[in-house]
């Protein structure tokens, strides 16, 4: 049933256990590390995670290893200059105690006898418009809290067990729910976070400076300035008991600037409390989702490697995912890992494939707010040093860290760059088209196409000024930066921090390919709408920028360059990846060997056999997928949408080491230099140490995969 | 015009800039160490804050030493494997370039040379009752801002100088105020802190990964992404300059979980950029309170460590002081430094002097909550292992880090225990009666006097029977421990962490004259309100307790034994502590040499010739004031109520010794062994390096000497 059975002697990694929307996460997992309940950060919390079992046999508790030994702060009250010894109460598990299991929606961790198990879900499935939902689907859908249970098997044993789920915080401190409510057991940070099981007989709440062996009890046996707190649960001899946990979370109030808004799930909760209460309730629902994924998953024909990474992926997806509510109603926001810019665009449009499954109305509801907000037209610039009108464009993202920009602006793009941090006019508007197109025509929304048409025009229009604004000298390619750069400036790509060869945008081969599927979603969104006219200009276009492309093949080298200018010689895997959206919405016109790109593809496929080998995009050391020859920066979202393209369309090209490279891919995620901060996307691709880009969502575009083999996740 | 001017050379210490009633401080100061805005923390937050200048002569930017060499967060963005290089473009400036100057309501930096200066103001003043001001008042008295100015002397300047402030968080970003308003130039942290000037000529703001050499900047010169933030302010060449900053917080939404509240500033401002609005408007005024208090301090004819140590403990305070409002209206709380426990009893009757002077409504909201909410009746253990009724008293705490407690329950106190976490029944008995009746008689508010009359006959009754239940055996002397400590349990004192001399409440010299105290003050309750049965009742007990303790003399040593039994030989200063209460109300009939105490005044004035002594009671390494013999655990805010009554009764007990003290009890708040976490009270005697109590708000008992020498404070 679970997905995934991996090498747990080895395993450290932190998973992020969220809810959808609530852009928090309870991540463990990291051997040795602390980790626990965090909101808006850009990385795991640092709370001490206590979770085990004391039984007749086992000496002290035996822990899951998600804590660092807990430093006392009883010496601050009592002025005692001696340290508080380290509990000898204790002991953490190793690797070869336990197994650990990550599903699709779940997390599950059991001691290799088979007793003791601690599992934590992360259930979703389909979700309908929030904005059409009434408040018992709303809660269904979006209480901001994770399940989990714990339980020990002690039917062959002669004494009472116990079993421990804590939280040490060395910041903040722990009330005891039953103060506010009696069908609650369990502890919350004031108002924000918290978790609960029900009082039952043999449930115990416990809180001290040390929750092994607290000293100091008060009236009910608890210690509300000790900073540790725990339930523990008692199993007695002879019985096997699961006990559920809800692991919780609220933000009141604005919590956002620009745009005021609060989280959308203050409209149908009060408080945590009423979190906790529905987490209880519904656990069984929630369970069985969970395992539904679960079961699709491995289910899915893929390799224990592949289904590793999407379920992984898919939980630093959720970490960063949030459900805004302003005047006008839902905003969804993706916010991007440990940068925290809301719903980059060129995130959105990898993302877009898992939303548009589970959840489409967040694709509209992101390119809506970029249409309306983050729009923008600008001029751009001639050889001559005048500048020319432009078009429309989108920005790179909303904001950063809950503060929305005003209109028309980024948080990240800067002037006078050619690198990092410069503007991304181009890459933005071939996002909101292929974006736009997709969410259309997958989701047959096409009220919402016919409303976006003049949009999409001016988008065509603006595409077309960038390649030349004068029609004549159009090849299809862009070949002009937009004015926003400023004299010295140029545009880049989503590839910002790798080398020029993909970083640059003008005469970029990966953004040729890019542009190249934007023209061709464009032919099939116009001819949906009816608009032959516009379908054949599109058409047209295409065809031109596709000979265009042909015509840059270098026969000696057998490959593309990455730019065309300049003599470049980098070897780019992203030629193939503007074919992703034709393949995604089955346009087989476009993607049919023998049809109109049919010289394209031929080229292409001979680009992959060229450049998929060790040493050119198989890194020299790991056998990595590397995005380009030229940088050991590679990006794993990115190395599993080319996956999606090459093995649907040039499946040939791949030799036995490009197939085997899923493993190394699953490895580094597996191993503390990712694993530190869950999923990470750009990576060292010869020691699989992460370079930028952790805790972060992107890797969901391993989604994709799923359509590779027509499982349950396809549509 | 300041009060203090400190040697500059070695000073090292954080101060709290704090408004009153927001639980949040500005802290910097502590040289080579950052600081910043920080809300309900328990110590300094970790911003880096640049505050400097750059100037033809100065080289690179000269800052005061309020960082640590700060990371950029670039390399995160660029995947470049290189560390960013630290930057060149700025030096901190050495204990040799400035001086500091802490007034009472001002912390002052400037450069020896006297070009360069900066300042933080925290005015207060008198403030009436939130519950009766309207909206203009409140936002007066309660806006949370303090205020601050940064200038430049640039006459003999032949070129234009640059001033800096900014502030850099490694864990938030800021956002530029200007997005939201035109009036205001500055940046924040989401909707929670921030700082802003007004918009001017030669008023640049500043974003980005480094504020020194940005790099990267958008369309109005700023980063976003940055994580630093600054303002910075051109000087002309020729001329003399002065800006303005205001720098607030804004906490909104419910705060707090048991009672259900709001920041009170809240209901008066609607967020951020209405207080650094009102901030900006309100300059003057604030300025003109601030050296008004200043000026008040400095005449006061106190030294100049005293009038140190008043200055830093006020600031402190203020950061711990907390307005919040629930469904009955405004609730005041003062937090306890690091341990962040509510309204701890045994602070507030220590705290209410200052409060009396400034804002008695704080004490009377205190009263009432303890009465209504905090109150509870126990049972008294009786030394045949059976109870008897006890009576009335109070928790400890209303609760711990925005958690109130349960009706009855306190977050401190656990059972079973006989040191450190046990109850302080008669403790807190003690300390409602002596603030209840020091805020009724010192303010003349007779109705509510009265109103509270039949819960100061409880009390009265419930100090009677904790001597002894049986009539004929008592003696004054606490003799029986509260039932809720459990069977093994015994009460304790405030001094819980001292050793047994001052720990143990029964049998306890430092207790039986505070109940001297409550008896006194019970008779001057009585009498006022025309009981005069119930006075002469607490007159004849309190003649008994006096003879008892007088009977407890051990003329052999010329001092009071610290415990009453077990033939304990500790010395302890606290001895005179019940006297503050009838001093600080002048009932001259209790303090009179001659009069009805004078046996017992006589043997005090034996005591504390014995005691404040080299070796005894002043530490045998550093001469400062310990509270008791045998242990080396010293507490400022217990050392500054006992210096008030020692010197204003017992002033010829004093050697030089003891009356030098203050500059080693001032010394050691100056150096980081205190000043790392503002100002401290628990204090190792020897080593002056704080033990606990940090970030504490009970210094400002310190206030007292203001009596002392009858000045501006005095009322």
């Amino acid at each position: 049933m679970m997905s995934v059975t991996s090498p747990a002697e080895h395993d450290s990694f932190h998973t992020q256990h969220a809810p959808l929307g609530a852009f928090s996460s309870f991540t463990v997992g990291l051997v040795g590390s602390p980790g626990g309940f965090g909101h808006a950060l850009r990385g795991p919390a640092r709370q001490n995670v206590y979770v085990g079992y004391k039984s007749a046999d086992s000496g002290p508790w035996r822990l899951l290893p998600f804590f660092t030994p807990p430093q006392s702060a009883e010496v601050a009250f009592t002025g005692e200059a001696a340290v508080v010894r380290p509990s000898n109460e204790y002991a953490a598990m190793s690797a070869d105690d336990y197994e650990r299991v990550l599903g699709w929606a779940s997390d599950t961790w059991r001691t290799r006898d088979g007793r003791f198990g601690f599992s934590i879900l992360s259930p979703f499935g389909e979700t309908k418009d929030p904005a059409r939902m009434n408040k018992r689907e709303a809660r269904a859908a979006f209480s901001p809290h994770v399940a989990a249970w714990i339980e020990f098997d002690n039917t062959a044993g002669s004494a009472d067990a116990e079993l421990m789920f804590g939280v040490g915080d060395s910041d903040r401190l722990f009330r005891p729910l039953q103060d506010e409510d009696a069908k609650l057991l369990g502890f919350a940070c004031n108002r924000d976070f918290g978790y609960a099981t029900m009082p039952g007989r043999g449930i115990e709440a416990r809180q001290g400076f040390d929750v092994f062996t607290p000293r100091f009890l008060d009236h009910r046996g608890l210690l509300l300035i000790g900073g540790e707190s725990a339930l523990v649960f008692r199993v007695p001899a002879g019985k096997k008991k699961r006990f559920p946990l809800v692991l919780a979370f609220f933000q009141g109030g604005l919590v956002t600037s620009g745009i005021d808004a609060v989280y959308a799930y203050t409209r149908w909760f009060t408080d945590l409390e009423d979190v906790l209460r529905h987490g209880l309730a519904v656990r069984k629902e929630r369970e069985r989702v969970a395992a539904q994924r679960d079961r699709e998953l491995a289910r899915s024909g893929l390799s224990e490697d592949q289904r590793f990474l999407i379920a992984q992926a898919t939980h630093s997806y959720f970490g960063n995912s949030q459900l805004l509510w302003g005047k006008n109603g839902p905003i969804w926001v993706v916010n991007e890992g440990e940068y925290r810019m809301m719903n980059t665009f060129d995130l959105a449009v990898d993302q877009m494939f898992f939303e548009l499954r589970w959840f489409p109305w967040a694709v509209r509801n992101i390119l809506d707010l970029f249409a309306s907000r983050y729009v923008y037209r600008d001029r751009i610039k001639l050889v001559d040093g005048r500048t020319a009108p432009g078009g429309v464009s989108f920005t790179h993202d909303m904001g950063v860290m809950n503060n929305f920009t005003p209109p028309g602006r980024s948080s990240y793009e800067c002037d006078g760059l050619t690198g990092c941090f410069s503007h991304m006019t181009m890459e933005q508007l071939l996002n909101w088209v292929l974006t736009a197109v997709t969410y259309g025509v997958s989701t047959g929304d096409a009220g919402w196409l016919r409303r976006r048409k003049d949009l999409l025009l001016a988008c065509a229009e603006s595409m077309r000024r960038r390649d030349d604004p004068k029609v004549a000298r159009r090849d299809g390619i862009l070949k002009h930066d937009s004015d926003r750069c400023g004299r010295d400036g140029a545009e880049i790509t989503t590839y910002d921090s790798l080398d020029v060869s993909l970083g640059q945008a003008r005469n970029n081969l990966y953004l040729a390919v890019k542009t190249l599927g934007a023209w061709i979603l464009l032919q099939e969104a116009f001819a949906r709408l009816g608009s032959r006219e516009h379908a054949r200009a599109a058409a047209s276009t295409a065809d031109v920028l596709a000979a265009s492309i042909v015509a840059r093949f270098d026969e000696e080298a057998q490959c593309f360059p990455a730019v065309f200018e300049h003599g470049n010689r980098s070897r780019i895997i992203p030629a193939v990846e503007g074919f992703a959206y034709p393949l995604f919405l089955d346009i087989v016109s476009a993607t049919d060997r023998e049809g109109r790109f049919g010289v394209l593809l031929e080229r292409l496929e001979r680009h992959l056999r060229t450049v998929m080998v060790r040493g050119v995009c198989l890194d020299d050391t790991s056998g990595a997928w590397k995005m380009s020859s030229t940088s050991t920066n590679t990006w794993f979202s990115k190395i599993a949408l080319s996956q999606y393209v090459v093995r649907s369309l040039f499946a040939d090209t791949l030799g036995a080491e490009a197939r085997a490279a899923d493993a190394v891919h699953a490895l580094w995620q597996r191993r503390p230099g990712c694993g530190a901060n869950a999923m990470c996307d750009q990576i060292h691709s010869d020691t699989g140490v992460s370079c930028g880009s952790r805790y972060y969502p992107r890797g969901v575009t391993a989604y994709l995969w799923l359509r590779e083999s027509g499982v349950a996740g396809k549509r």
